[in-house]
């Protein structure tokens, strides 16, 4: 057991903090002048200066390093051990770094997906340009007239006709497609409803442009549209036409996928989330040792001390439980990983909002204004409690599994 | 002791609860609708749904009702303790109906501080069109530059000069400011920073097209701009001169005149919340009651159910303290009713906010979104923490006074 | 609505203040001198203080306070809502108060039962000499063998055979009946068990000296034995045989009637356990301005602040909701009060438990020792998390009557 | 970055599972007959079957496993993170495992303070015996009469007459103390009150049989006297004499041995803790699953299901911050681990206490009784919120470093 962090990631981890300090903050303000108003709003990838950003990337070799390295050249090679702690840097600064980096969700999942279980057409179709950054993704799954916790309620239609598959259905809250570039959509829905529970969904590719599939409207998060990262749509699709080719993997393989996209995805957020809060409390401590009140620092008053070290204790539990989870996915497989993917997607979102309700509370009103990244930050991990599942569909599932094992200890 | 609300209460909640059902929520989507857009969205007061159901209210005898009965009749003569059960049902409906009962804050406080301090003049000029629901009104106390949960630490000047007062300073978080409608703004600030320390601070009445008085910007709440309630602006003060006589009470009275609006303006927050979170359970119920996942309807599983036992035993305690602190306020005075008034302060936010947390963790994805009132409520009750002073420095105060009663004991 | 507490209480409060302060609060040290070792520690109820003490508070009218009015003149005539603040301070100093004043569980719950369902001759033998203070008693319902959160699993069978009922089963935590003195316990079993699930179960008297009947063993509760109250025993029943005259009510009524004693129970647990959190706040108070570390006394540490401030605002909550369950009692009866004894069931352990601990914590170590009460408070508060069936099965309970009410509002 | 124990390690812990399964397990209810009554009940180092468990431990080489490879031969030469697991299997059967290791606080502290500090006479007439385990130990620092959360408080003097030192003052909760084995005692105290705050303390070897200490009476902890481990004695020193050789280190230097001491110490409390937690979770699980109620197993239940989940969660993390803890001990010192021994000292009673509570409601009334270890476990896990100094100490020195390295970003 050895808790130091490698040559490789350590020195990547270093050229890391040089981009995002030199290049990716000073940024930040660039991409809100440039960034579009009204519809041009959701169009993000447009703005110049993350193209800027985005090459200077690629030219020191911080590009795609999301890509695990059983995936080859198509990515950076770096395990998931050495990939977390870089993930949690762009948490930092999440504006724009994941973006920059290639790394940002959905594009990753969905990159993931195609190395993974695409044909090589669709990997030269699509995977190519998503890999360039040349185009953007999303991933429609989520849908409004069915509890999402459960995934085999999902209601979408797949039903092949002739060559093509012939798509109904809604959908909402997929993540980027608000953004004209996302050019497609990988959508779930049932091409089987009468298999086996797991063995009814499918998988497939929707160009944006296809005809019968309508960008109803934005949804917010607490008030906010997300669009510097496209937002989160409500989707329509009234008899929308793909190619049978445009199917992924086979049919009745949709849950697998969903659930191979699962476990990389949930570690990424959960790596960007500790990023999150360990910038809160940057902006805690920093802020409550400059305000006066009483007649003292802020920093000094115990109660806003305790704030501060049980955000220092949690966090430091937290990361090592992400990292450990890392570790057991390089080692033993995603799926041996289940139970502790499913810890970190319960642990990180609790803990991270519990820091940054205690910095917001330590900024006064200003906390929860537009002039600290906190708040904004607040509504996107509040979204973690749900998204993939709610945390008490994971936590249902994991204590089952505990009790399996620790009730087979007595036989 | 009864606990039993009197028959002119439960008269009055019967009619409220009419009106609100038959004219309130009704109008909300119309509202909606003619609320104008760009700048003139901060207008709300000037949609005309609104007219028409603030004349219905008067001529229900459903205005001003807030008004202490000691204000004679000026208000509807109730006590606190008769209109807290109201105040709470416009907690329900908070988008339109305070308003339509020209019950919204700020200006019942600024009401009640012109009502208790203001000279014949002063009330003709300003408190009679406030009464009318003709002008709306601001409170200009928070600054950007100091922890305000020190009120000491307040740094705008107001010099005198002549016949005139000259303001210089900054101020944030001006709820209602931003409508053009606020045509009053009370600004508290420091005339003379010599004096003993609650002794240093004056309030003045300037009128918002005074010159040197700017609306820098609006400030956002968990990315709302809460443009329907006038937002909460930015302002610059900037040798803003006002005649002398626009001064509300003495020069030094600034603290005890903010002191005195504060009971008041707690209690009604307190109550709408309590609106809120019922509304929040109503909401939470029906929704597990009609989703479905693995089988089961959501309200059948044990989770969920804790949720909504917890959210109904915590709430009715809640009520229960702010409606024996309205009961306080009324018999002993709102010095009287100090602690009790603190206690709420402290209560209120932290119940409510975790039962709007149960209730959109139990809409899914949805309960962040625009299709329910719950984020929106839980950007507006997560303020509460700070609002007038953050609760660290109420739960710090109430100490000192719990512990000396305790001590005294020994001797 | 008024908070104001009546003539009658507030005059009977001073006055058991004064029997309080000045009669019990000297004889503890007494008792504990008094108490017998050994076996004898158990018959607490012989110690010649305490028959001094019940002596003085019958002469001084504090005789039997708990036994409403609906009673006549077996009690004192008083309401629930007059009892409650009675019977909070008897929490205080609960080593003998309630014992002096006849006021202590379980043998508060058995007059009740025996006043409502005895029949005269029942009434005559048991009810009479528990009214003097002449015996004690006990109530053995919980089984070692079965969940009791689910009363209906209780499997000591009643079996009638001619003019005698043949009772075999175990039972646990029978508080009271280590207590030699406790002479008559009322026994709950099923006697039907191929009936409707809740008309199986009946109830019947069985005199300590019964043969069969064994005392097996007293439960510890977190290291207490609880001798001064008589302990909570394990009982075996081998065919122990009692007259059917012993029958309470008729049969199949056993789960009607434990019902019946269970709102009183609980209001009356739940007002004593206000006062242990009310003298708990009280030590913490009065330690923490003595000791001193780092300079300061703990008392001006804001952690510990927050602490007292919490403290007080949850019992004043707290005790509000107790008292106006007391009202519903008194005027819409005790079915009425149904969901209101649930939910002072659910939050008074969670409230006091939460000031106990921080109070041991604000003593040091010394809080968890025999120097202080604290300790042997928070063993006796932690068994109401369970007692009377785990706040989990009510909470449950309570929940789906919530939810069905406001299921009911949509149509 | 690894996560896996390594070779040593792993046979260590099977080695040692198959000596407490085979032998420490079955020892128990033999210990518990071999307990001597009245004042022998403390002797427990005399129970036979001890000394057996001891040989054979002994032969196996699971003796003095805790004392670091810095010892050199003294100990097993294992590194801390090689102890820790080790340390958390002892957890699990807390009763005999230690100290069938020769394991067991305080002695643990007492020999790595004499390794440490000791003259070779020292370590020839103390430390010999002790790694032998043919005597017992104990370490007196806590004052009754001063806040100890504050060590330069403690008020016990010692001072230098001639060849000897007189000690003066009271202690309590020395563990151990009650033993008549623990031969000897480390006793701080004050040998010069005007120094420098930390240079004021010294430490002395104080054989029990001194004239002049007086072991006054056993503390109790929740209502156990844990006299199974000697219990926690009040002690009075009136002019105790002992030789100026039985000084540790220098004089002033005690604070300085008593900070050497309590890393170790917190460490392997931390370990068997997280051992505690793993028993509870076994616990916990094979019981729900064995009980029934309304018609389904606990273990079915939602509700619990939360609590099982939950309870892994935080476990996971917080056992792999106390191993980083140790790694950290092992490659940086214990000093340069300083922040992380605070932050496993304020996060494992915190975390362990919350797993025992549910642990204990799981199992019913059944859960707090002696009938299983939880409430006795409960009740040795709480006083580690205040052992070797509170828990808000902790934090609020904890957070004072935070916010200095975090401000320091700022330059």
């Amino acid at each position: 057991m050895d808790f130091e962090l490698d040559a490789t990631t350590q020195d990547l981890q270093e050229r890391l903090w040089d981009f995002v300090d030199n290049h990716v903050v000073p940024a930040e303000p660039v991409f809100h002048e440039q960034l579009g108003t009204g519809e041009e709003r959701w169009a993000w990838s447009r703005a110049p200066v993350l193209a800027e950003l985005r090459a200077e990337a690629r030219s020191r070799g911080l590009w795609n390093l999301f890509l695990p390295q059983e995936h080859g050249d198509l990515g950076a090679g770096l395990t998931n051990l050495q990939y977390a702690p870089l993930a949690e840097i762009t948490g930092h600064h999440g504006l724009l770094a994941p973006a920059a980096l290639n790394c940002a969700a959905p594009d990753t999942g969905n990159m993931e997906v195609l190395a993974m279980f695409g044909t090589p057409e669709q990997q030269e179709r699509w995977l190519r340009p998503l890999l360039d950054g040349e185009i953007r993704s999303s991933f429609a799954m989520t849908e409004p007239d069915v509890a999402s916790s459960d995934a085999t309620n999902i209601s979408t239609s797949i039903v092949r006709d002739g060559d093509e598959y012939v798509i109904n259905g809604r959908k909402w809250w997929i993540t980027g497609a608000m953004n004209p570039d996302a050019e497609i959509m990988i959508v779930m829905g049932k091409t089987d409803p009468g298999a086996e529970r797991h063995r009814q969904q499918s998988q497939v590719l929707v160009p944006r442009d296809t005809p019968g599939l309508t960008v109803v409207r934005p949804m917010h998060v607490l008030g906010y549209d997300d669009h510097e990262h496209g937002g989160h749509a409500e989707l329509r699709f009234e008899d929308v036409r793909v190619p049978v080719s445009n199917l992924i993997g086979g049919e009745g393989e949709g849950f697998a996928i969903a659930q191979a996209r699962l476990g990389p995805g949930r570690i990424h957020h959960c790596m960007r989330s500790i990023g999150v809060a360990e910038r809160a409390i940057t902006l805690m401590c920093q802020r409550v040792d400059s305000r006066v009140a009483f007649g003292r620092t802020l920093s000094q008053q115990g109660v806003i001390r305790e704030w501060i070290a049980e955000s220092r204790v949690r966090l430091e539990q937290l990361r090592l439980l992400v990292l450990k989870t890392a570790w057991l996915m390089d080692t033993v497989g995603n799926r041996g990983a289940h139970s502790e993917i499913q810890a970190i997607k319960i642990a990180t979102p609790a803990t991270v909002e519990w820091i940054l309700d205690k910095a917001i509370q330590a900024h006064g009103a200003g906390g929860l204004s537009q002039d600290f990244p906190l708040a904004e930050q607040m509504a996107g991990i509040r979204t973690l409690r749900f998204a993939d599942g709610p945390d008490e569909v994971h936590r249902n599932s994991l204590a089952k599994a505990e009790i399996a094992r620790q009730v087979a200890k007595l036989s």
